[in-house]
């Protein structure tokens, strides 16, 4: 382990002990356990990590974001509740999802509390910024709702471009990171210019991160990445790669891709012959050369950290986003 | 029409106008078309008129708190587009619900969104005391959810005590009411003392305008009601006639009573049967004096009100309030 992972993994225990302290003594039971389930399920808990390490960036303090933190994984969880109700999932991160496990009404609640009281913990450390910080905040919930209306929207729609694509991610998934960068520079009382440029380093880096997602999700090490390859090639979903393909495609294959949309997403089986159409249409590269492009507009911005060493974390962290296996 | 009744409704239309913007522009379509949809179907607007007096009333302006008005009413709006996919309503005024009128992601969405922007107009008047106001604000949707979450929970219980239920009522509607008035005083600089007095305005006023549904549901005039009288029985809804009848019945009519909750209502057929009882065990009085003593506290509030127009103003919606027909 590089001390860049170390102090990551150090920071990423304490959002999990805070998580697990959130929603402690809360009635009623049948609201706040379920609730309590779905903070329970681990992850790289990114978003909080941002508010954090942005915050230090800016001469911040961990101690004067923890609440700031919890707040946006507290929302990240009320869209992952809502979300898999949508896509009728059944499961998230190997156990069930809360719809399933318990039913749709608690479903529904516990995405509307998760979200209540994530304003409630933002209120905790927004000080004398409060408008600000929560007008940040609110500003990014209203992209991720409108973000996910628009990938809905895709599952219908027969023609949808990368432009389509580019503006969705940014709501659903960009606009979020860069919320986080936002208030954690805004906590700490950055610049102005730190602010925007932190801000605009999470912006990209939360693009690079989907394509990052869509392109996993294709050539991913099955046993690395915990799950089975190709499934949203089974689901149908108009990812980067497979807008890309479509682009690019001429005769059989376009006719090919075409046929994934009419039948709403492809056989088990079929996936290997989609993963080396992506090869042989050079898509593959195209998210690397993507990826690689919004990374390195990410990495831009860090020229405005004033410490090297909070400069190099911010390095690192990115190398490890775009290099990661799951 | 008194002039208190012309004031109410002047400034209900300036309601209704400043709602039918409050998403226009706004994409995409297919999120905010059906919010609008909601938003559209009128009523009473009570909490944002509550916020508008409130504000009035502590020495502000209606001006000033317009935004503030139109953000309680988006929030109860999320909550009724919310509610209405968890009690399965197929109608809501008398129009089809948004999950009946387009699908159960748009419900949840168009729910998501109205909270979202419900703190986009918030934050547009919260002014130099943001948090304070925010923090009121995101305390009465906390408890709004944990309420519904009671209100579901009382459905599958055998034993609700009038207790509970007053916590919950406490809880989905009270707190709303009184959150509207805190915000309405908050915003107009209100000294602590009349903050307070209108705070606990709104909460006592909010319960006894919840036992009143709950009386006009069995006790109503059809054809004033605007829709059919018992609605709460043939749900076998845990109202408070319900379970002040329960309370107090011996023998048969106690059999009877259980036998609602065992077969989770009754049949249409059934309702002047029990409304018979309700007036036999005398609980129609029994809620027309807890009206009465809610009301009562709500009343005894107003002295902190400096203006005798203001003041009266209050006593004149307290009185139409405990005494409509629908």
């Amino acid at each position: 382990m590089t001390r860049f992972s170390k102090l990551y993994e150090r920071e990423r225990l304490t959002i999990e002990n805070r998580l697990s302290k959130a929603l402690k003594n809360r009635k009623p039971y049948s609201l706040y356990k379920p609730a309590a389930y779905i903070l329970e399920s681990g992850g790289k808990r990114l978003r909080p990590l941002l508010v954090l390490f942005s915050a230090k960036a800016a001469g911040g303090k961990f101690s004067k974001t923890y609440n700031a933190a919890v707040a946006v994984e507290l929302l990240h969880n009320f869209s992952l509740v809502h979300d898999d109700i949508m896509d009728n999932a059944d499961k998230r991160r190997g156990r069930p999802t809360i719809h399933k496990k318990y039913d749709l009404c608690t479903a529904i609640l516990v995405g509307d509390s998760l979200l209540s009281v994530a304003y409630e913990f933002l209120l905790k450390d927004a000080g004398i910024k409060a408008a600000e910080i929560l007008k940040s905040f609110t500003h990014g919930l209203i992209e991720v709702c409108e973000g996910q209306s628009m990938d809905k929207d895709f599952e219908l729609k027969k023609i949808v471009t990368i432009e389509d694509y580019i503006l969705m991610i940014d709501k659903k998934t960009a606009a979020m990171a860069e919320m986080c960068c936002n208030i954690g520079a805004l906590i700490a009382g950055a610049s102005g210019k730190e602010v925007k440029a932190l801000s605009a380093y999470g912006k990209n880096i939360g693009i690079a991160f989907q394509i990052q997602d869509d392109l996993l999700d294709i050539s991913a090490n099955e046993s690395e990445f915990g799950k089975f390859v190709g499934g949203d090639l089974i689901e149908g979903k108009k990812t980067f790669l497979f807008l890309k393909a479509l682009e690019k495609a001429r005769g059989k294959d376009k006719k090919d891709l075409l046929s994934v949309i009419e039948r709403k997403g492809v056989k088990h089986e079929e996936i290997p012959k989609f993963r080396e159409l992506y090869y042989k249409l050079g898509v593959i590269d195209d998210a690397k050369s993507e990826i690689l492009r919004y990374s390195g507009k990410a990495l831009a911005q860090l020229k405005f950290i004033k410490e090297p060493e909070d400069r190099e974390f911010f390095v690192w962290l990115t190398d490890s986003l775009i290099k990661r296996s799951k």
